[in-house]
């Protein structure tokens, strides 16, 4: 199955849905971020996974627009967290209305993602109600970190991997698995594309940390280097650190507690920095650990061959992305 | 049944159910609104209406639970937007902490009440949680329109009920219905049971209006005139702008448009208007329309005599409350 089949699936499907309602004031919102166009990442795995196990993937549909829903969600209030003024490349909902509007339209997206369980039976719905509250939850819980981490100067690598896992990579598996429950699939190998999607999706934030210091500034759609100004402990800082003589670990910590008027001089600086001590190849090297942890667990699937590939191509584009 | 029983029962349910997760950042604000005493209106009304229909209603108390913590969601999300320095006597939670506190708690509460559900087989989880979805969505309309009406000028008698029917009402009615499908009761009486809170959060909430006004500062939690000072078009302000004469009605319209430093002068000015066109009285009126129309649907419920009373008393002890 061709994965641009997919993505056209569901973008009909997408466009079918009608969110435009009264208070005009609350759905507008919503349809504004959903019309950015996004990679549409954690809707295609949802029909992906689908696939693999059912003729019938189209009944999938509604489970990856509740994923797609969700995910604009948290877009929408993390946005806001982080004073974000750039989604996509187009201005934030918060920015473009107001904090009060990107509250209230993300609360709205977060219940419609679950309107959208009421299309299956209750055996079903309610196992995807279970795994979307489980993920949910964990979901805020590495939004939570990311916060806290802003302010705490003894940050692991452990823990950032722990967090981005919470943060991103939980729900990268849920979408899987999500289509796995619509297809009927057997748990455990439910179970195994969920560990193939949180395996896949920490080597996908890697890919978006290094991207955010060293993606095409004309492609990547946010700001490039706005870790860096935010002063974000990603993977890349505390791999600097780690690896930085005395004068240069000085340097890079004098620069993360301090926002700069003039920040391409930061960015420069840090990111000469991250080269001096060959960053990029550490997190590319820590990138292919994670993809092919998530292959072997692939192998392990009792699904056909050409299954195993179509996914697999899909993990690879993702990893080969510079947006 | 005793309503302090009942309460008591679900005073020591909420007691037993444990908040306190890492990272504490996020779990704390979620206790604090939590443990400041509410008034419990809700999940009583839900332990109520399980009891009419079954005799363990016991088994309510998880979707008691979820109702109460998503009015407490609704609080804290409620709170950011109106930038309300108080609740229940104490300092908010966004005051407290900060504004992404109280949305990334808030969001976290929204999703606990729906795993509140998980306690219950397929079939029940399923009409709670699309109850539950229809009702947020319903809540969040109302939110909107409220926020709508503070800078419209033309909000009539009639919209302004259906915005306090969607923002409160939907939600008593939902707390009831829940207990009653948890008791496996017949669709016909649970929807019964429904239009009896519906019709009965209105006059809750007008009489809500009333005290916020009229109330007495030591016991009523908020700062009383609140309303005025935030220039809120309750029933109160919009009764007395169609019985003023054009004097009082410009006066009225003036006030109304600013934000005052001496706020007291403000309140005292305003209220001295209402009385003059009695609105105490016509919000009474109508008030005692909304409860004698929820009474009569009651009456045509098939449960017997001494539910029905206990019933009635609540509603009756809710419409002469002073706090």
């Amino acid at each position: 199955m061709d994965l641009s089949k997919f993505q056209q699936e569901f973008s009909e499907y997408k466009e079918a849905q009608s969110i435009i309602r009264e208070p005009k004031n609350l759905y507008e919102p919503i349809n504004y971020i959903l019309n950015l166009e996004g990679k549409k990442i954690r809707p295609v795995l949802t029909l992906i996974a689908a696939n693999l196990f059912s003729s019938t993937y189209k009944k999938a549909l509604p489970a990856a627009y509740a994923v797609e829903m969700f995910h604009n969600f948290t877009l929408v209030h993390d946005d806001i967290m982080d004073d974000a003024p750039l989604r996509r490349g187009k201005v934030t909902v918060h920015e473009k209305w107001n904090i009060n509007a990107g509250i209230l339209s993300g609360d709205a997206m977060l219940i419609i993602a679950y309107q959208y369980f009421e299309n299956y039976p209750a055996e079903i719905f309610q196992k995807l109600a279970k795994l979307f509250n489980k993920t949910a939850v964990e979901v805020f819980d590495g939004q939570q970190l990311d916060v806290d981490f802003e302010t705490r100067n003894n940050v692991t690598i452990e823990e950032y991997i722990q967090m981005i896992s919470l943060k991103t990579s939980v729900l990268i598996g849920t979408a899987l698995k999500m289509g796995a429950i619509v297809a009927n699939a057997e748990e455990a190998e439910a179970q195994k594309l969920y560990d193939f999607g949180l395996n896949l999706g920490i080597a996908f934030q890697l890919q978006d940390d290094f991207l955010d210091t060293y993606g095409n500034p004309k492609t990547f759609g946010k700001q490039v280097g706005g870790d860096i100004i935010e002063n974000k402990k990603t993977y890349l800082y505390l791999k600097a650190l780690e690896l930085s003589n005395s004068d240069d670990h000085k340097i890079l910590t004098n620069y993360y507690q301090e926002k700069l008027e003039d920040s391409q001089e930061k960015i420069n600086s840090v990111r000469l920095l991250f080269d001096k001590y060959e960053i990029p190849s550490y997190i590319k090297a820590l990138m292919n650990d994670y993809s092919l942890k998530a292959f072997s667990i692939l192998e392990t699937m009792s699904i056909d061959i050409s299954a195993k590939k179509s996914l697999l191509d899909f993990g690879k584009s993702l990893m080969t992305r510079n947006v």
